[in-house]
């Protein structure tokens, strides 16, 4: 039995805090025994007239050869035909191995997501109404605001995430003590628009505040950036692993990341959504995630999948990564210094593809004047800042983009915040 | 300016029939002037540090040797790099030219969506809530339900396809009417589960009654499965091509269509939204649109995007998909030979990929038992049926079929169902 009633049933009895968290939506959800459900059955029929796509009777894609033309080592059939709901499985697997190779935590398997984006959206489909405080991260990426508050209508709430220009050991218990019933965290470590990931110390205080929770919470982590730190004394995994073991009566950890970043493949949307848990509430969690997955694109993109589960499978891809990310860490490093060389003020940044740098004039003046002379940041009024994505520049280019942006701005001579 | 008010009112004022229909989230959403529309103004920018995706810093992507090595004839900037939001701009302008081809409605850009399914969740984001009634065909797509009803939390009606064993000309009249303060109606020719499309004879009197709604409604036009007729008294057209010049007091005429079927690309995730709207009316419904994307997947896949410009840039193509459409109209032939040959009953049918048969024993018993003799059919309990997807078994094959199916159903002796 698969009704959203059985499904709240087994999430109420085995994941409390995933139950109490459900939205309105949330609980409606559940995966119908539909068409995807009933084919999945007739896999190894000798006639398999259930679904609703062109073969030639024997499995095999009858894609025309204007598209094949395009695919190199990947066959037509990994390619042209629907990928089952929730992602290949075979990807699915090799994504688990992925993120547990240095900490085994329990967790589902990964559910194949249009990339993160999507990730977030049915989680928020999932967990967010307008009963629900959303906390987000202060400064943190706008689109959280269109899908958490805009889309599914919860209540945000901002947590800073700097005090000055320090990390904020307090921002979590006080952010945790506004939820009035039920809540959803978004942590996002190495961050955006900060760049910035904390030491393990600097984490901890937040660590027990979440496992103190007052109201029950799912905590999202938001690890897009995987991989990409560039100091030392910073955490190499996300909190997520901290959190998989949580108790469930409190808070549910949920993992979101994807090849976007991690695998330098912007153009493949493909991300993945895993819980911290196991057994029957994972398996309830899976199939209101396939309700809402097929209610929003149906199955994810099969090419996309294929060619990142060739790469995941290929022994070449870790140190090919490796290579690009000594390339982002040396624009990382010639940014640095060209910001202290012209001393200009910025927020503590050590990670992922960004700085944000404060200005005491008009940042969304500042950006047209700067596009001017050529140069293009992104700015937010939010926070009186600019962001410079040092993931789209040359590290030769680095030092003229800080030159020019030096002169249009009141250069903060503050030196605490370097 | 671009305010979820400011969208609001050029609705109201350019097209009172699209303002009257919105939801409340679909009247919450814009397109902010975040990332991607900063990004987008940055593009001649000598150094471009707008957005976070890994480039030389001369707009060259980064991509892995592991991913770029499956790519044949199209550039890893093509494939692995960020899609604009609402899909790439020549796609959008090809795409139109070929909905265009033999009737130029007025419409608005293509846009862009992770296939049909996520194409009518944005249309529904806009325009269906608690408040809105959704006109859904009987029998029809399950996954409307999810979409529509679950998911967005719309009343669902459904109207009649057939009277028995004829299209129900006074369907559509009879359904409008129940419509409270407005709605969404879904046509969908060639249909699925049905495989049917109405001459234009037939179709008339649903086109005299959509005029004359006494609600503003959306028509959802869904032609997955544009092309695929069999038949020379068929409609080749959709009907959005009817309805494309009605009165914006009354009716948003909406188009959903996309590579999946049409191209035989079904793991591309290549759909498009357009809208029988044009100027200011269609400038704020793209916006909407973008920001109900942005909020449920961000980009499309851009290199399902880029194969699919490719073909259709293709001189090759239209004779490629010609040769497929033949295999599949003698799919058609010899299941309906099949069929009349065993006295087997079934719901007329013409086009598309499926043939309902109605049953008197139980659907679901009965395609279990199909199973056992390996034949997998989908079965519908709601209307007591039982689908058969020609689109994946062999003209061969289908005898052997039929055959089976015959042994295990009371066979309908009824030959007006012929």
């Amino acid at each position: 039995m698969n009704s959203a009633e059985k499904l709240n049933d087994t999430l109420e009895r085995h994941h409390p805090a995933a139950h109490a968290c459900l939205s309105q939506r949330g609980r409606r959800l559940f995966f119908p025994m539909g068409i995807p459900a009933q084919a999945g059955q007739a896999k190894e029929a000798s006639i398999n007239a259930t679904i609703g796509q062109l073969t030639d009777g024997a499995g095999h894609a009858m894609a025309p050869a204007a598209i094949c033309q395009h695919l190199e080592g990947i066959t037509p059939e990994e390619a042209t035909l629907y990928a089952p709901q929730g992602g290949n499985k075979a990807l699915r697997a090799a994504w688990k191995e992925r993120i547990q190779q240095s900490e085994a935590a329990p967790t589902s398997s990964p559910f194949c997501t249009v990339g993160l984006t999507h990730g977030l959206k049915l989680v928020a489909d999932l967990f967010v109404d307008e009963d629900t405080e959303v906390l987000l991260p202060e400064p943190g990426w706008g689109n959280y605001d269109l899908i958490f508050g805009t889309s599914c209508g919860g209540n945000i709430i901002r947590y800073p995430v700097f005090d000055g220009h320090h990390f904020r050991q307090d921002a979590m218990r006080l952010a945790l003590s506004k939820i009035k019933t039920k809540g959803v965290l978004v942590l996002n470590f190495p961050g955006n628009p900060t760049g910035y990931t904390p030491s393990a110390d600097e984490l901890r205080p937040w660590l027990e505040a979440i496992r103190e929770s007052p109201k029950p919470i799912v905590v999202v982590c938001d690890d897009a950036y995987t991989g990409f730190v560039y100091e030392e004394d910073r955490i190499t995994q996300s909190p997520f692993h901290d959190l998989a073991g949580c108790n469930p009566e409190k808070i549910l950890p949920v993992k979101i990341d994807g090849a976007t970043k991690e695998l330098v493949f912007f153009g493949a949307r493909v991300g993945f959504v895993t819980f911290g848990a196991t057994g029957p509430a994972a398996d309830a969690l899976e199939l209101k995630m396939k309700g809402a997955a097929r209610a929003s694109v149906s199955s994810a993109p099969a090419i996309s999948q294929s060619i990142v589960l060739s790469a995941l499978q290929n022994p070449a891809l870790d140190a090919q990564i490796d290579k690009i990310r000594n390339v982002i860490l040396h624009r990382y490093e010639a940014l640095k210094t060209a910001l202290d060389t012209a001393n200009i003020a910025y927020f503590p940044f050590n990670s992922g593809f960004f700085t944000l740098i404060p200005v005491q004039c008009d940042p969304e003046e500042l950006r047209l004047k700067l596009l001017k002379d050529g140069i293009g940041v992104v700015s937010f009024a939010r926070f009186n800042a600019i962001r410079i994505a040092y993931s789209s520049a040359r590290a030769e280019d680095l030092p003229l983009l800080v030159e020019t942006l030096s002169k249009h701005i009141s250069v903060d001579k503050d030196p605490a915040l370097h």
